[in-house]
C-alpha cells in the first residue's frame, strides 16, 4: 500500500547484498517514516521482540528472513553444525512472541525446506526462496481475503440502499502488520478501490496504540475515510446503530474456530452478539492452529510489561519522540496482551479460501482442503 | 479519606473568610497535590469545565458553592437585579456539564434556598447553608452507600471462604469524585476497614485515564490492594474468573433504571451479563432525574474534543506535566465521553436508602419513600 502516494511492502530483501533485508520499524510510526536494516537473527530478535515491526503476517514473514539471515551467517564446517546454528536461531525466534502461531509456521517451514537439501549453499537458497515465498504467499493471501471479505460489504451497502457501510476494527490487522493488504483491511481497501463507501470505526487499541496509530495512519494514507474512537466507545456506537460490521484479525485460530487477538477484541465481540451486527475474523489460514480446539484453555496469553500501561510514547511540542507516565506510579498493573473470543460470537472467519463458519464442522472441511492441495 | 496520611475533603469553604473556597485541582493528580483557591463564579465555571475537579457529587457540590461565590458579589442594588445576578450564574454552572444532574439539583435547590429569603444578605447565608448542606449530604450519602454495599462485598467474601473479592471498576467513582468516601468506593473502603479482603481491577479509564491516575492513587493511598488494567482487559478477566462484582457509579440514573455513566461502562455491563457476574451501580438518589425513562433516548452524551483522545498529559522524566500526541494527527477522532447502560445488565442500583432493583417498580417505590421524607 501507499505511503506518501509511494507504494511499499512492510519487509523486502535487498534486490543485490545477499544477507540484507529492510523493514519499516512501525515505532516510528506514524510520525516518522523509519526503514530499518536486519542482518543478523540478532536484529530480527531484537526487532520482533522490541515490536519494531508487529502483525501475524509480518513476524511470519520477518521471522522466516531472520532464518535466512541466521544461514548466510552460520557455521559452515559441517551440514550439522550449519543446521544446529540454524535450529538454535529457530528456536530464539520462536521464544519472541508465544501468542503467533505463523511465527511456529514460518519458522517450520524454513527448517523443512532447508532438511530437504544436501548441501550449506542449497540450504541456504532454500531458506532464502522459503522467505520470498512466505512473503508472497502472504501478499496472495491477503489478496484473496480482500476479495471474500468484500462481499459482505458489498452485500451490506445494498441493504442500506448505497449508504456507507460503517465497520469497527481493533487493533492494526492491515498492511503494516502483513507484507501487503493486510486482512481485516483487504476488503476495505478493495471496497475504496471499487466505489462501495465505506467508513471505518479505528478503535485506539490501548495499551500500545496500534489502531490510533497505525491503522489510521494507512487508511489516511490511502484515503479511507475513518474515525479514531477510545476503545470505551464501541457499546455506545453500537447500540446507537452506528456500526454494520466488526471487522479484526486474528494472531491464532484454534481447530474449533476460537480466536486469539489484541486485548479487547473479546468485549467487541460480546457487544455485537448483543446487538446483532456481524462479527467476522480476517485471517489467512496458516494462523489456525490445528493442534487446539480450546481457545480459553489451550491459547497462552502474553502478558507484556506493566510499563506499556503506565507511560506511553507519543510526539512532545518539539517534534520528538517522548515517553510520558500516564499512571499512578506506586499502582501496580497488569498486561494482558490478548484475549479469546469463542467461536459461538463470531459470524464467519474469511480466509483467503473462503468464509468460513467458525465451528469445528466448517473448520474440518477447510483442513481436508488444504491437505488435499497440499498433497498436489 | 487520606493523602500522604492526612484527611482532606475534595471541597471545602475557607472557616474565617467569606466568598472564598478551596478545592484539590485534580488536573495534577496522582503527581502533586495543588490546592486552588476560588473566589468568582468564573473560577467555579473554568474549574468545573475544565475538570479541574470531575465526578457527580463533587460537580453538584462545587456548582453550589458557586452559587455562594456569585452571590457574595452579585450585584445589590435591588433584590431582584440579585436574583437576576445569581440566575445567571445558576445558568452558566448548568452549561458546563450537560450529562451530570446532581448539577442541576444544586444549582435548584441553592436557587430555591435563596427564593425562600426577603433579603439579600439572608439570601446569601441561605445559599452558604444550602451548599454547606449538599456537601455535608453528599458525606452522608457516600457513607450510607458504603454501608448497603459493603453487604453485598462480605457476602460474596463469605461464599468465597473467605477469599479476596475481586471488584472491577470503571473511571472514578471514588471519593475524589465526590466530597468524601466516594459511591462505588465506599463499600470497598469500609471492607478494607472490617477487615473483608477486597482488591480491586481499575480500569485505566480512556481517554482521560480517570482509572489509572485518581482511583489507583486513592485506592493507594488508603491501603487498598489493587492492579491497573487497560479498559480492553475486562472481557479476558471475566472469562477467566478473575472478577466477581463489577462496581460502577452513575451521572445521571433514569426513573426506569438505566444508567449514564463514563464512556465504557456499557461493555463492562454487557460483559458481565454474559458471564453471569454481578453489575451494581452506587448512586446518590440525587443523581437520578425523575422526569427521563429511556436513557438511550432522552440522556444527552456530551461529545468532548477529540484532542482529549488524540493526545494525553502526563509526567515526563523531568518531573513536568507535559502532553504528546498520541495518534495520527492527520485522522479525525469522535469522543463520547458517556454511554447508556440500559437496566436489564444491572444487577442493582446501590442507594444511601437501601439497594433498588434497575426498573420503574422498584425506583417509583423509592420515589414515594423519597416524597414522604420530604414531605416530613
Amino acid at each position: 500500500m501507499n505511503i506518501d502516494g509511494k507504494p511499499y511492502r512492510t519487509i523486502w530483501p535487498d534486490p543485490k547484498e545477499a544477507g540484507l533485508v529492510y523493514i519499516i520499524d512501525q515505532r516510528y510510526l506514524p510520525y516518522r517514516l523509519v526503514i530499518e536494516s536486519l542482518k543478523t537473527v540478532d536484529d530480527v530478535v531484537a526487532a520482533i521482540r522490541d515490536m519494531h515491526i508487529r502483525g501475524a503476517g509480518l513476524i511470519g514473514a520477518t521471522a522466516a528472513y531472520g532464518l535466512y539471515l541466521s544461514a548466510v551467517r552460520a557455521n559452515r564446517q559441517s551440514v550439522s553444525a550449519f543446521f544446529s546454528d540454524l535450529e538454535e536461531a529457530g528456536n530464539r525466534l520462536l521464544a519472541t512472541r508465544p501468542t503467533a502461531v505463523n511465527l511456529r509456521w514460518a519458522v517450520n517451514r524454513c527448517l523443512c525446506a532447508a532438511r530437504r537439501e544436501d548441501c550449506i549453499d542449497e540450504m541456504i537458497k532454500a531458506v532464502r526462496a522459503e522467505a520470498d515465498m512466505i512473503s508472497d504467499l502472504d501478499v496472495a493471501c491477503c489478496r484473496h481475503i480482500g476479495e471474500w471479505g468484500f462481499g459482505i460489504i458489498e452485500k451490506i451497502c445494498r441493504e442500506k440502499g448505497g449508504q456507507p457501510v460503517n465497520i469497527l476494527t481493533h487493533c492494526n490487522a492491515g498492511w503494516l502488520a502483513f507484507v501487503d493488504y493486510g486482512t481485516a483491511t483487504a476488503p476495505i481497501y478493495l471496497s475504496k478501490e471499487r466505489g462501495i463507501p465505506v467508513h471505518v470505526y479505528v478503535d485506539e487499541t490501548r495499551p500500545l496504540n496500534q489502531g490510533s496509530k497505525l491503522t489510521a495512519f494507512e487508511l489516511e494514507q490511502n484515503g479511507v475515510p475513518h474515525t479514531i474512537v477510545a476503545d470505551n466507545a464501541g457499546g455506545h456506537l453500537m447500540q446507537h446503530g452506528l456500526v454494520d460490521l466488526v471487522l479484526v484479525g486474528s494472531d491464532r485460530v484454534t481447530a474449533q474456530g476460537d480466536v486469539a487477538n489484541k486485548i479487547g477484541t473479546y468485549l467487541k465481540a460480546v457487544a455485537a452478539l448483543i446487538h446483532h451486527i456481524p462479527f467476522y475474523v480476517a485471517l489467512p489460514t496458516s494462523t489456525i492452529d490445528w493442534t487446539i480446539h480450546d481457545g480459553i484453555k489451550d491459547i497462552p496469553i502474553e502478558v507484556r510489561s506493566e510499563d506499556e500501561i503506565k507511560s506511553i510514547t507519543g510526539l512532545n511540542q518539539a517534534g520528538d519522540l517522548d515517553r510520558l507516565l500516564i499512571a499512578h506510579a506506586e499502582s501496580p498493573a497488569i498486561n494482558y496482551a490478548f484475549d479469546v473470543t469463542p467461536a459461538r460470537f463470531i459470524t464467519g472467519l474469511i480466509t483467503e479460501k473462503g468464509i468460513f463458519q467458525a465451528n469445528r464442522e466448517s473448520l474440518s472441511q477447510l483442513r481436508e482442503r488444504l491437505d488435499e492441495e497440499h498433497r498436489k
